[in-house]
């Protein structure tokens, strides 16, 4: 019989008893710890954990939840649990510059992501596209059209419900997602920056990198908050650059570098290691 | 009047008054130096030079070679010149791993690579690729069949004759040139080795570096010469692994190492930075 | 009062219960657990893991040992205990070349690493290091002397024995250890070898990567074995070069990595967070 | 006859011939021209070149600037040449934080950087120092005192003239400069920043980073100039980190980021890389 697998994702206030608690309860429940790891916040004296089970009974999430209940009552815990065998379900928005896109299609098609992309969004029209292979997935056109950002919003929320997107990714999206629509989101939304945050916020980092001389740029993607550019950092990388490099090649070389942070983040993001952590993350590593 | 770009490539044994020749020779005929990168080898007393020139006044690639063939004579050099204007053209053969061939076909059709594909070649039939977004490319089928691998060979070469590739891109393509390729195609044909030579040469790389234990992954760009795993290398790149890599994540992550470090290696080629110097490469970086 | 800190280190044959008899026995007996991270081997079967734990009952380092035994004999668990606040007690064995030395000195010095230096030891005399502060250390001269390399390591042993040295580092020592002293050394000697491995072991290394046109070079920490460069591996790191660098400066160059990658290796070990794994490690990160 | 070796650096407005016109120069004068680098900013529309030459004449600087004076007219020019047998009389300026000190004196001494160290300069008393080997350099306790800033850096000053300094690095020297003391050292101090600018500027860069909670941590080598944090950048790196790490880790892994980082600053401004650009630089790599 195949084993089942399950990763959890608990967090509640640190008090002694919790590790000890949990892993009784799996034990007793006959599941096998594949593996775990823990982090004690001890300025928010807040406790995080990632635990990885198989069992070889039968089990669903459902139960699995249920399993834990008692304990989430007892410790006021924050849990998660996903099915490792059901993949996540994502959404991808998308505007002119499609190299972030591309490479999640590819990811997504090659299984490099075990993921589902259920829609990929867009306020450009399809022929925007001529590069992408979009065959196998749901292309919507929704623009910023007459009845404005909050009416192209609501459609884009109604589209991510009827498709039931569990994660939605701005896959270098040039829109600012108002107040409302970034708290529907909450958690379950990434964006990449291209810039190494706090560096260059706002309009034209690469350029504005250019403008003062630094020897690295780099890409952060965060979970999407109000706080333009001020969500928890889930994870964040660099190049060398040098006098040599126009904006116009940094622009070129910084497209690698949001590929790679974003599908990274995404991983990360799906394989349940990343724990909201107040205004940072806790990403337990591969 | 819009100007004229060449990039020269200049080699030859070394000794005094090269660069005074070569440049005043350039200012005589109304050239403006924009780049220039020279390196000295003193082991083996060999001069290479990159210099990327404009000019106002019409001026063909022949012309230009002519200018400088007083020196070819004098210097006892090798030259290669290339108007930036006229992108290389540029063949891919692939088997079934196709995360090379679709990175650089994407970078191809976005502009990120300034380059003409003209042919897509791959011992696996079409719908091995279904994945990638072909539109715009011949693809041609050259299995490994009954005449053999001299047979198969002689028909890509004649192929390549026929769309003129001026460089030949091996894009995890997983056969073995014979000899008698290599040395066809010297200097202008670029394999990806999924490993950080000169470590875990052969096969199955990612397993031999889980096996060992090591820290670090890579890959390798390199020249193809008739020694397997031992030509003259362009560009590698390294991730950061832990012991949680099982061989078929470092399988993984090492796609993503592999295309960026291919890319590079033929931006690189392209753009006339790389020039042989024996057993290695010089080059003058971005 | 304040609180007691403990590591712990534990590996065996991997079966359901072992993280939830642990954590329990820990929380009966007062424990809170401060940081946990846990290995499966699902290739050999084996459970590792690394537990942080604190207390406000005073503890001895055996009582910690005591405690667990019940559990070690279950198991049939390799255990290792260490008190955070007692340091460990280091041997520095080095030759001429001191640049590893003489980080590891000041890093002890100004507390970066939470060692005691307890033995500096070279097969060179004193006035060899007139760059470095050796106040406050016992430098001892060994040389290979007449008995030869048996007489010399003996007297290393017996200085190592009487000053109680924990962890031995081979701080690019330029002896090859005899098997015999590899072995009762196994597990707390630490060599820095001057290449990325498995590329380029044996003599000067640097040379060779020149000699290959290799376009990064780096360095390995890994624990000591009969077989030389064949230790299991604890860090690697390494840097970008190119063709304008000449062996001496791939020397100079690499000098950097090789002191910070012996210092994280060094500082990983007297965490705890080193795990042998047969020919391999697990290294638990910060 | 042992040769001579002298490295330029020009800049001035770009204007074709100037290249053919130096090169020309230098053959005649029986030079040979090991090593060239040049840059076109097209956006100033200046020109920047690095020349290494030797010849086996007798030469002394003053000749060679000489040699070079009708050209340096003709084109309005910036000249500077130094003979690379003559090392730069450096000065270190130092506060409690002592490994960047530590570190730059352990490269003099071994002979990694070609520098003289011709004063040690602290606001604190020697005995701060006890980790620290400063035989054969002199130390000077130059206390901000009841005269007050401007009494301070007078003093300062008068000592860097008195000991000839050529270069003055900041090696976390927590004093920040007069606008007037910034000027009359423009060009030649180097300091180095606990971040990777223009990210986290002012105090306490490190809590900072860990409070944003950011992947990667950095440092900063730039010329100072009245505007504090906002000099032209040298030379920058960074480091991954965790959740893990508390800020006063992120303190001590931020130690080894600054001390290469301030290295790689010092040893491209005495080997004549670094050309200032307005606010940013240019340097010519290794």
């Amino acid at each position: 019989m195949l084993s089942q697998k399950f990763v959890m994702r608990l967090s509640c206030k640190n008090r002694p008893g919790i590790v000890a608690a949990v892993s009784g309860k799996l034990f007793e429940a006959g599941f096998n710890i594949l593996d775990s790891q823990q982090f004690d916040d001890t300025e928010t004296d807040k406790f995080f954990v990632r635990i990885a089970v198989e069992c070889e009974i039968p089990f669903t999430r459902a139960e699995m939840a249920g399993l834990m209940e008692p304990l989430v009552q007892e410790f006021d815990m924050e849990l998660d649990v996903r099915d490792t065998a059901v993949r996540q379900r994502v959404a991808i928005l998308a505007s002119k510059a499609d190299h972030c896109l591309a490479d999640l299609l590819y990811r997504w098609r090659s299984g490099d992501l075990d993921i589902d992309v259920v829609a990929v969004i867009s306020n450009h029209p399809r022929d925007v596209y001529p590069n992408l292979n979009l065959s196998g997935v749901t292309f919507h056109h929704m623009p910023m059209a007459e009845g404005g950002k909050a009416d192209q919003e609501a459609r884009i929320l109604a589209l991510l419900k009827d498709v039931d997107a569990e994660l939605v990714v701005l896959a270098r999206y040039m829109q600012i997602l108002s107040d409302d629509m970034a708290g529907k989101l909450a958690g379950r939304c990434i964006n990449i920056h291209h810039s190494f945050l706090p560096g260059f916020k706002g309009a034209r980092p690469y350029h504005q990198a250019h403008e003062r001389g630094v020897k690295l740029i780099g890409a952060t993607a965060h979970y999407v908050t109000a706080d333009l550019d001020e969500g928890p950092i889930i994870e964040q990388d660099v190049e060398r650059i040098s006098h040599r490099h126009a904006p116009d090649e940094l622009v070129r070389k910084g497209r690698d570098i949001e590929r790679r942070v974003l599908a990274r983040a995404v991983r990360y993001h799906v394989e349940g290691r990343v724990l909201r952590n107040g205004s940072k993350t806790v990403v337990f590593p591969e």
